[in-house]
């Protein structure tokens, strides 16, 4: 009797399977796909902005922004010269696979190098949602507090990069970095950290730097 | 034959029973029950210190800390004075009227005047969950950004008070009270607001006048 050698294959649930088919969309157009996560006013549109700045005339960038309500964030990317896609989620906590699908068929894939995915303000649900993006970025603030890896450590886990923003407020509020960046290394050793401040324009250039980097080896590998 | 009148009786949910049911249970004991919810790091563990400590030796209040990991905040609330209960949700984004029963059944209510129920710091889903409380309590934050109203509706429309925290950093990051309090007004007109800061203090004997005044006409009426 032959040995028998059991095959498992990973059941993927329905939001997994349309995660898979609007990455390799994104795969098949060469276009770098990121999804940002955040706290509420952690500063994921301030982010943007400034990414949007920095990259104004180089990359073209495409965006969809995830909300409850309002356009606010899709109008202040429209302004900073994004394609920009409003998700208005009808009071659901995180943006899934599906409704980016349908943002997705709004944008020119074609016609972009960056599709830059700005989820709802919540540092909990949104981690359980893969969206086919290939980078996930969690934006910390320094005004949140120093134990935020430790009581929400879904989301410090899954992330494949870490943007400690408002770093300008060090000086005027209780944060111990050491304490904080433990707490993340334990939860994701290694993960690419940034920390800047969008207000005052310190530590972006990094980020920028790391960012276009990903873009080209994406496009061209 | 007779004229038919319909009676319309209102289906509850399984949480909204329990949440009726651990309603009962604090009205008997006439003990007054909040439910303070915010966003991650909007300062919902510092007001609850800043509480015990204004009404030290005063009230017996009673702590229920609701977080995803850690018992950090609950050790928080017992070194400032309260019997604390943690429920780490383990990865749920809210806390339910079935995981505050369970808490509840480890207080000891007659010997308590207030209850204080320290949600999972999330600005969408708790919203959505009764508790069983008497009061819902809102902690906004400065540095969160103006626009946080408008952005996560259902909480602000559904809450009894929005305390407006770390209004110490208004010197330091853009934030248009005007545009903020609009938000507030169209959701929810009329709401008890406070603006406080937990770091210096400021505001703060205002919120503690108000909510002994709650915890004493409840106890009396």
């Amino acid at each position: 009797m032959p040995l028998r050698i059991p095959v498992v294959e990973k059941i993927l649930s329905a939001n997994d399977r349309l995660a898979v088919e609007n990455q390799a969309r994104f795969d098949t157009a060469r276009v770098l796909a990121l999804n940002i996560m955040a706290s509420p006013g952690a500063g994921k549109t301030s982010l943007v902005e400034q990414t949007l700045k920095g990259f104004s005339g180089r990359l073209r960038i495409g965006m969809i922004n995830g909300d409850i309500a309002t356009s606010f964030d899709a109008d202040r990317a429209q302004a900073a010269g994004a394609t920009a896609i409003q998700i208005n989620t009808g009071g659901d906590c995180h943006l899934d696979a599906a409704m980016v699908q349908s943002a997705i068929s709004q944008l020119d894939l074609g016609a972009l190098d960056l599709v830059i995915i700005e989820n709802v303000g919540n540092l909990v649900c949104p981690a359980d949602f893969k969206l086919g993006t290939h980078k996930s970025v969690l934006v910390a603030s320094i005004p949140e507090g120093d134990d935020k890896p430790y009581k929400y450590p879904g989301m410090y886990r899954g992330v494949d990069v870490v943007v400690i923003n408002k770093i300008d407020l060090l000086p005027y509020v209780p944060f111990r970095m050491d304490f904080f960046k433990k707490g993340i290394e334990v939860l994701n050793p290694g993960v690419v950290q940034f920390e800047i401040s969008c207000r005052t324009g310190v530590g972006l250039s990094s980020w920028l730097a790391w960012l276009d980097r990903q873009v080209q080896e994406f496009k061209h590998n």
